[in-house]
C-alpha cells in the first residue's frame, strides 16, 4: 500500500503512480477541493465524467460541520460524498490560522472560535489525527502551522511546532489504511525551507507536502522555495504542493518535482462567472458574450463546451440559474486536470519541455 | 408528423405515443419544466439519465431575456440549452396574467410590465406565435387568458378572447415542424368549459391543453372539469393537462383521459429541500435526518438514493452546497417522471386499476 513508482522522469520532472485503497493515482495530478464533502457545484458522477482521481477535502470544515463521528458512524468519508476513488484530508491547520478567530496558540495545538458559529474549539495534532481517522481519507496530513511567509521569526518558531507537531501526528496515527503526509514549512527562507525538509524528511514517511506557499509571496520566491525544498525530500516518495494552482503553476511546480496539486481555483472562479482557460479567462457576464455562438475554448472537449456556447452560459448568469456555475465548474476543473493529465503524458513520452517552453511567461 | 397512435386503453386511461421532429413522445408523460431554458440545477445530461422525454420551457420568460430573436439567431431552443428531445414552449399567456403588472387587456393582446425590469412590453397572438416560431419547440401553445376560476364573468369574456386568440394564432402559424395545442377555459363552470371545449376541438388542430386549473379551484373542481372537457375532446388527439401536478393529480388525471402533465413542483420542491415521494413529502432540514443513513426512498431507483443518504443531502443543505438542490430535484424529477411511465406500462398491462386504487385518496 501507498508504493510510489516514477515511470518516466524528464529533468526534474516525474511521471508516477501512488496505489491508495481506494485505486492509483497517477502523478503529476490536480486534485479538485471538496471542502465539506463536496466539490461545489458537482456530482460525484460529474467529476468522475471530468476525470478526477483524488478529491480533497477540508478537516476543519468537517470537524465544525457535520462532525467527523457522524461521518463515521456513517460510513467514512468515501461513503458519505459517494466518491470511491481516493481522498486527501488536510489537517485542518491552514483553515484554523486563515479562517477563524485564534484565541490561543500554544505547543499542544490551537484554540480558536468556530467561523461558523463562534463556538470555542481546540485542534492539537492528536485531535487532527482522530477527526482525519474518522474521516478515512486515503491520504492525511500532518497538523502543521502556516506562518505569514516574511516573517522570519515567526516562521522559525512555527517550524518548530510543525515538525513537533508532526512527530505526534506519526504516533498518534493509528489507521494502516491511510498514508501521513509530512508537511515543509519556513516561509520565503532558504535556510528554514532547508531545516524543515530534512526534519519531515527524516521522519520516514509516504509523502511530503509543501505549505505555506502561494500565500502572498512572490512567484519567484514560491518556484525558489520549491526549488530548495525538493532538492532535500526524497525522490522516491510523492511530493503535493498545496493550495496551488494555475496552469502556469502547475507547469513550473511539475518542471521542479511536484506530483500533486490541489486548488479552489477552478470551482471558486466558477461561481464568480469565470472561465479558465490553459492562457486567459473569460469573464462570460461581459456583454460581448451575448451573442457568441463559440463554446468557452473551441480546444476542449469537456461536456461543457461540447454542448453549450458562450452566449447561453452567460444568459444562466444573467437569468441567475444554478446551471451556469456547474456548467463552468465542469469547464474549469476539466481544464486543470486534463492539463495535467497531458503534462504526465508529456513526461512519459519526453517531450514535457515543450510544454515548459509554451508556459514559460505568465 | 405529430402523429398520435393509442396503443391500449383501460376505462378513460390511454398509452400513446405522439411523434415529433425530436422523437417520439410516448404517453402519459411527465415534463420537467425549463423555465429559462434550463430545467433548475440539471444538466441535460441528467434530464436524459433521469428519463426525461419532453421538457417544457416559458415563452414568456424567454420573450423578456435573453430574447427569441438571440435564441433563433444561436440556431434555436433545442440547441440553445442543448436539448435534442422534444420541447413544449407555453404561450406567455398564464406568466403575463401571474407574474407581470398588467397596463391593458384589449381584444387584440396584453400590455404588461416585465417583471425583470417594468420595461412595458406586449403579447398579442400573432407576437406569441411569433416568439414560440423563434424559439423552435416541437410542441407551441396557442395564447390564452387565465381566468380567475370562480369568476364567471371573467371567464365569460376570457374563453371568447382565448377563443378568437386560436383562431388567430392558427392563421399565425408558419412552421410546419410545429405541433399548435389549443388550450380549453372556463374556470370551473360545466357549460363555459363544454363551449370552449367544443369550439377548440373546431379549430381541428392536433392536440389539446386544459388551462386554468390547479389554480385555486378544489380538487373536486379540477377533477369534474376535466371530465366534462375530455367528454368533449376528440379521443384521438393527445390532451395535455396543463401545470399539473402531484403524483395523485397524475393519476387521477390520466384516469380520466390525460396524456401531458407538466409542473414546476419537483424542482421547485427541490429548492425549498423537500424530497417529493409517491405518498408523503420529506423536509430534509429537520432534525430526524441528521444521522439518517437511508435514501430519500429505499425503492427509489435513481442516481440520488442510489448514493446518498438522508443524512448527507441534510448536511448538503445546512452547509448551503449547491449539490442540495441538484441531488433533491433529480429525486424529484425522477420520481414523477417514472411514475407516469410506470402508469403507461400498467395501461399496457391492463392493470391501471390497481395504481388508480392505490392512488384513490389524497
Amino acid at each position: 500500500m501507498f508504493e510510489f513508482n516514477i515511470q518516466a522522469t524528464e529533468g526534474g520532472s516525474r511521471a508516477g503512480s501512488l496505489i491508495t485503497p481506494h485505486g492509483i493515482l497517477n502523478t503529476p495530478l490536480f486534485a479538485p477541493v471538496g471542502t465539506q464533502a463536496t466539490v461545489k457545484a458537482l456530482t460525484p458522477s460529474q467529476l468522475t465524467e471530468i476525470g478526477a482521481s483524488l478529491v480533497l477535502a477540508n478537516t476543519y470544515h468537517l470537524f465544525l460541520k457535520p462532525g467527523d463521528p457522524l461521518i463515521a458512524q456513517l460510513g467514512g468519508l468515501h461513503r458519505f460524498m459517494a466518491w470511491e476513488n481516493p481522498i486527501l484530508t488536510d489537517s485542518g491547520g491552514f483553515q484554523v490560522f486563515s479562517l477563524s478567530k485564534i484565541n490561543q496558540i500554544d505547543e499542544d495545538g490551537v484554540t480558536f472560535k468556530s467561523h461558523i458559529d463562534g463556538s470555542v474549539k481546540r485542534l492539537t495534532p492528536e485531535i487532527s489525527i482522530a477527526v482525519q481517522e474518522n474521516l478515512g481519507a486515503d491520504i492525511i496530513m500532518a497538523f502543521d502551522e502556516c506562518a505569514p511567509p516574511h516573517d522570519r521569526d515567526y516562521n522559525l518558531r512555527a517550524i518548530q511546532r510543525t515538525h513537533a507537531w508532526a512527530e505526534r501526528c506519526l504516533v498518534a496515527k493509528t489507521r494502516s489504511d491511510q498514508a501521513l503526509f509530512g508537511i515543509v514549512q519556513g516561509g520565503i527562507f532558504d535556510d528554514l525551507r532547508s531545516q524543515s525538509a530534512r526534519f519531515i524528511s527524516s521522519l520516514n514517511l509516504p509523502g511530503h507536502a509543501i505549505g505555506g506557499l502561494s500565500v502572498g509571496e512572490s512567484k519567484e520566491d514560491m518556484f525558489h522555495s520549491i526549488e530548495v525544498v525538493n532538492s532535500i525530500l526524497p525522490e522516491n516518495k510523492p511530493r503535493y504542493l498545496m493550495g496551488v494552482g494555475t496552469p502556469y503553476d502547475i507547469v513550473q511546480g511539475v518542471a521542479r518535482g511536484i506530483d500533486i496539486f490541489d486548488c479552489v481555483l477552478p470551482t471558486r472562479l466558477a461561481r464568480h462567472t469565470t472561465a479558465l482557460r490553459l492562457k486567459d479567462r473569460l469573464n462570460l457576464v461581459n456583454a460581448s458574450f451575448a451573442d457568441d455562438p463559440r463554446p468557452i475554448d473551441e480546444e476542449c472537449d469537456c461536456y461543457t463546451c461540447q454542448h453549450f456556447s458562450r452566449a447561453y452560459i452567460r444568459h444562466l448568469i444573467l437569468a441567475k440559474e444554478m446551471l451556469a456555475a456547474t456548467l463552468l465548474s465542469i469547464h474549469n476543473v476539466y481544464t486543470l486536470i486534463h492539463f495535467t493529465q497531458r503534462i504526465r503524458q508529456s513526461i512519459l513520452e519526453h517531450t514535457f519541455q515543450s510544454i515548459l517552453e509554451e508556459f514559460s511567461t505568465l
